[in-house]
Parts: C-alpha cells; structure tokens; sequence
C-alpha cells in the first residue's frame, strides 16, 4: 500500500483583496504562511515523512512546499516545479475584482465560470501582457500548451497526462510523496484517484493547509482518504473556502 | 560566453559555537541569514537572473538557495540538490569544538588537518552514529561513496565527476547556473576553473554570501572572474572567514 499527500496553498494576498488569480503569481498572505506552518507541523506530529515533493511554478504553492520542508526538516529532499500542477488559467478575468466582475458580466455568468466543469472564462488574447508565453518560465511550453483560459476540465487535461508520466511511476517506485498545489489542481487529482463525477466535483471544496493523505493500492487506486487533524476544524475551513467563492 | 555564479552559505550556528561542521546538517545562523539576504539582494541589482540552481542537501547552503530565490523573484527555477556538493566531511572531528580539539590533538595537527591539501582528518568508525549511512539522504550512495574523513583532495574527488556530468553540459547549453553551496565543495570548483595549484588553493578563502562570478569560454574555461559589491568589505569578509579558521 501506498501513501500520497497532497496539501493546498493557504490564503494569498489576492484572496485578500477578493481578485481572480490564476496562473498570476501570487504570495502568500501572513494567514497564508501561518496555515502552512500548521500543515507542516501536523505532518511531522504524525510521524509523517517524504522522499520525494511536486509543487506548481507558482510561489503561493512553493511557499507552502518550503514552510511544510522546514517545518519537517526535510529541505534536503528533491523537489520538482511543474506549470502542469499551476491553479486553472483563469483567463481575461485574472486580476479583476470579483465583485467588480460580478458588476460587468452578471452574477449568473460569473458562477457559471467559477462553478462549471466545462465552461472557461473569457480567453486572454495573445497580446494581453497577462498571457503566460510572455513568461519566461513558460518558456519550454508549446503553443497547444500555453492556456489563454481553462475550464476545470481543461485543467485536468494537463494535469492527468504529468500524473501518469511522472507522479504515478514514482509512488509505484515505493517513494512517498508530497504535492503542494493549487485549489484546481488538487481537485483534478482527487477527482480521478475518488473518482468523482463532472458535476459532483465542482463543489468540492479542499481546504487550505490541511495535509490530505490518500491511501493507494498497487495500481494506484484510491483504498481510503482522510484529512490530517481535528474535523470539526477542518470541516470550517471547508466551509470558508466554500463561502470564499461566494464572497462578494 | 557564459557565466556561472557561486555563493557560500554564511555564518551557521556551529560556526557561532566554534565547531567542526562537516556534513552535520546545521541552520544557518540569524547572521548567515542576512548574509544571504544580502546576496540575493546584490544579484537583483546588478541585474542577474537564472535558469536553473544547484545545492547540497545541507540546509545551511539549501536556506542560502531559497532566501537568493526569494529575493531574485526565482522561486520558480529548477533546483537541483547534489550530495556531491555537500561540504568536506570532517570524520570524526565533527562536532567538536575547535578548542578543544587543539587540546586533544594539538594545534599542529589540527592546523594540518585544517589545510593540507590531502591529508584527511581521522576517519568515522562505520558504526558511529555521525556516520553518513545512518542518515536516509544517502541512502542512494555506495559504501564507496559514503564518505567517513574527506582531506580537499577527497572533496574534489566526488564534486568534479558532478561538475563533467551534471553542471558543465547544464552552462554549455546555455543556462545561467547559480551554485550555493560550501566553503569547500566551492573552493573544489574554483581550484579546476582557476587551475590553481594544491597549496595555494588551501589559503583562497572565499568569502561567504557574496555573488562569486565566473565568465567562462566555450569550453568552461575563465576568461575572469570577479566578486559583487563593494571591494572593501569582500577583503574584510574574506580575512574575517581567515581569522575564523584560527579562532581559539
């Protein structure tokens, strides 16, 4: 049996200011930083341990990753960066105040694009100083690769391909694994190892700092899941996460 | 042309107690922090940036990596932890005070040990606890490569096969490579780049936290090399690192 470990990044600076992020790269707020400390330390009082981290090429998620390092002493281990872990794109409404966005297109329209599977926001246009092939960590990406906006789904469709060609084999390989990342990657990872409906997944909401173990079979099948620490407090973060989104 | 930039990590708290160090995995201490504030900030200035990182697994050259990352914007670069960039192993003199360790062995030998080019200090017994094979981050090495003393000549030994086979081809391929790294794992590199002799190299102290710049031909051969910042205070910085040597 296998043991994977995924932890979403805490509250950023953006989430402060209720702004649509993406792909924009965005730190940590101090309540941010705070909760990886938490995550980090509940690891290690669980007699938990890595070989091996995957994170975003987006600091919000590194940052996590370095907290939890440290917190566990385990700065040493390897550690891989990949744009495939990175939030979903969220298109033209990055940086845009999400109440403001509600104003423009309508709260209907707005919920759609937060809420839908299938439906990604407006596109970046190929000039738009925000579109990722003008940053140069994107740099090695195709033009198929470079999103201009994603769906949920769209998200899964480069997150799945890196899960089976580099974090899979390695769990397989008997290493134990971290991965720090995003509210959107998280959930195309948990979508597939729950499997988890279109429909259902998106209201499914992770909350933020709290080390969610998945227990594996030797396919990599999901056996159970739990998330490490006190229910009652992690059910409330749940919620506020949830309540986030609605967040005017 | 190409350009490869090496930083020592700075002060650590064992460096404060006067301790041989070694490859006992020690944190920086709050000076040595600042230190590598320093020298991110510096590379900012003069407008550096980079492709991808090199460090050891010890977390006073890791904590170096990350505070440069930080301040350079580069959290996202491809890092790359390398035993063979870990400092020279100090056997069995690890963890003892400098002092104390004049007292037992006297002062001579100690200073033989210190700087000679190829004498090792005395060896780990493989039953040690301090021995590398207890400690799971080499697991992956052979009871060859496990070192229980290394003398410099030892150190160069395991950091030029790493240098052929991982860093040199990274900078002919164009990257721009940052090594941060230790007095000794570095003072290995800059004797090949240099070409500097056995003895003379054993008296270059490089000083810590300051960027160490080398512009290379197309074969990896210096065309020169030079230090950030303000001359003045690298001479003090390096006499300071001297004087440390021969502290009491």
């Amino acid at each position: 049996m296998f043991k994977l470990v995924l932890i979403r990044h805490g509250e950023s600076v953006w989430n402060l200011e209720n702004r649509f992020t993406g792909w924009t790269d965005v730190d940590l707020s101090e309540t941010g930083v705070n909760e990886a400390h938490m995550g980090g330390q509940l690891l290690k009082q669980e007699g938990y341990t890595f070989d091996f981290a995957y994170t975003s090429v987006l600091k919000r998620a590194i940052r996590t990753l370095w907290i939890v390092q440290d917190e566990m002493d385990l700065m040493w281990i390897p550690v891989e960066r990949a744009w495939q872990l990175n939030e979903r794109h969220y298109g033209a409404l990055q940086g845009l105040n999400k109440a403001e966005t509600a104003e423009k297109y309508g709260k209907e329209q707005v919920k759609i694009w937060r809420r839908s599977y299938a439906t990604p926001p407006p596109a970046l246009d190929w000039n738009d100083e925000r579109h990722p092939h003008f940053d140069r960590r994107y740099a090695g990406l195709t033009k198929e690769e470079l999103p201009a906006c994603e769906s949920l789904e769209l998200t899964l469709k480069r997150v799945m391909p890196f899960w089976y060609a580099s974090i899979m084999p390695r769990i397989k390989s008997g290493q134990r694994v971290l991965i720090a990342a995003h509210g959107n990657s998280l959930r195309a990872l948990v979508k597939h190892l729950s499997n988890i409906s279109d429909d259902e997944i998106t209201e499914l909401n992770i909350p933020t700092g709290v080390p969610l173990v998945y227990e594996l079979d030797k396919d990599c099948k999901e056996i159970r899941h739990y998330y490490l620490g006190d229910a009652d407090a992690i059910a409330a973060k749940a919620a506020a996460v949830a309540k986030q989104a609605e967040k005017k």
